[in-house]
């Protein structure tokens, strides 16, 4: 009998390429789909619930796959991590129903950007948050982060040059918290466009050291152009937190 | 005029065979001779606060050095970070009296030891806590940690075969607090001996999965026996805190 497996997992991405196959790259799903094929003898498709880029990291991944094997479910995340390098671990491993696809079923998704505010960079934070030396204005970022709230066309929040079909996008909840030296944008919305959070983050320290007022956030989603928002944040402070189905 | 420079770093310890210069291996203190070198001009020995192990951290590890160079002291941090690699961080530089030794003017220090208690290891804090899959009592094992404050001769809880004069050290405070599934286990006292933040840690699981009591800890200290403790945990769980004067 086929039956369809949901993996959530956990992975540091410092050391690949994002999630996604490609030639001549180490890349997560790889990883994966090598470690599936150990354990079923059989060479099986992974389907993930999208693509992250090089040095991004997850929480909470999500990925399916269709097998025959036997082993019950709760077992598959230990088979998977004897087979896995140590910066990927499956965290949960369950039957689910034939028609579950982690992309497509997928009701909305959590990210998370993390800052190290502080005069120098943390050796011990390097490759998990993007290290800014300069003052920030916590709580007019967490203002700003409030406009990203609502159902938009993000133009302005998008690769230029990347294609999407829309650029419309609902965020459901955005926020700004710091707990000693780490600042983290958190926004839970029902799709993101390609650099979308890193972007945003980018705009929002712009907010934080005064060179935009918090309600400008309005007029730059309205202007639908790339150049009006801030700068794109390196990968090494994104997390993909939690995915929704 | 020679001056004394105090330097406070952190590092990251993964790839380093700890703190103290040895012959065929990178350590901490390598590192930042070489630096000071190619600042200085002058091959220049450096104080350090004490050794650490292989894989053990840094928050604020304190240094010394003795120079005639004129730049401000302030600056010295930022040309220093300019020649080290990103694992190891001078967050402070500052000129201090004749007489300071970053070792012998230490009056206390303070240590942490981070577990990560959950189902399956966190790829994100491989290197930083030690994974711990079973449950565990936290309000024992708090109560476990205030039994090590006081004077007492520590011999139960140091690296059977290693030498000090004295097995007697104050432990001024303790605690053990959990924050989501991270467990900090904090000990400032006046001096430690070897392996024993890692060795109480280990005996504080014991009293955390029930196989102690938290009162038995005193039993263990007027034993003087290493076998009475606990395991001695992995270093990659040990954080130097603080280094008062």
């Amino acid at each position: 009998m086929e039956r369809n497996i949901k993996l959530i997992i956990e992975f540091d991405g410092t050391d690949y390429h994002g999630w996604q196959s490609q030639i001549n790259a180490s890349t997560v799903q790889d990883k994966l789909e090598k470690a599936i094929k150990k354990l079923t003898a059989v060479e099986t498709k992974l389907y993930g619930c999208g693509r992250t880029d090089a040095g991004v990291h997850a929480l909470n991944y999500v990925a399916n796959f269709k097998t025959s094997i036997s082993i019950p479910s709760g077992k598959i995340a230990y088979a998977l991590n004897s087979l896995l390098p140590e910066d990927i671990v499956v965290k949960e491993s369950l039957d689910v129903e034939e028609s579950f696809n982690a992309r497509f079923s997928a009701k909305s998704k959590k990210y998370r950007y993390s800052l190290y505010n502080s005069k120098f960079p943390s050796p011990l934070l390097r490759n998990r948050a993007m290290h800014v030396n300069y003052t920030l204005d916590v709580d007019a970022m967490a203002e700003a982060a409030n406009h990203y709230i609502g159902t938009y066309e993000f133009t302005s929040f998008k690769a230029s040059g990347s294609n999407q079909i829309s650029d419309i996008r609902t965020m459901i909840d955005a926020s700004v918290t710091k707990r000693d030296e780490i600042i983290n944008f958190d926004i839970l919305g029902t799709g993101f466009l390609y650099n979308m959070v890193r972007i945003m983050t980018g705009t929002l320290l712009s907010v934080g050291r005064g060179k935009l007022k918090p309600e400008e956030i309005t007029k730059i989603i309205e202007l639908k152009d790339r150049k009006k928002a801030g700068k794109t944040l390196p990968p090494h402070g994104l997390y993909l937190i939690e995915v929704n189905y």
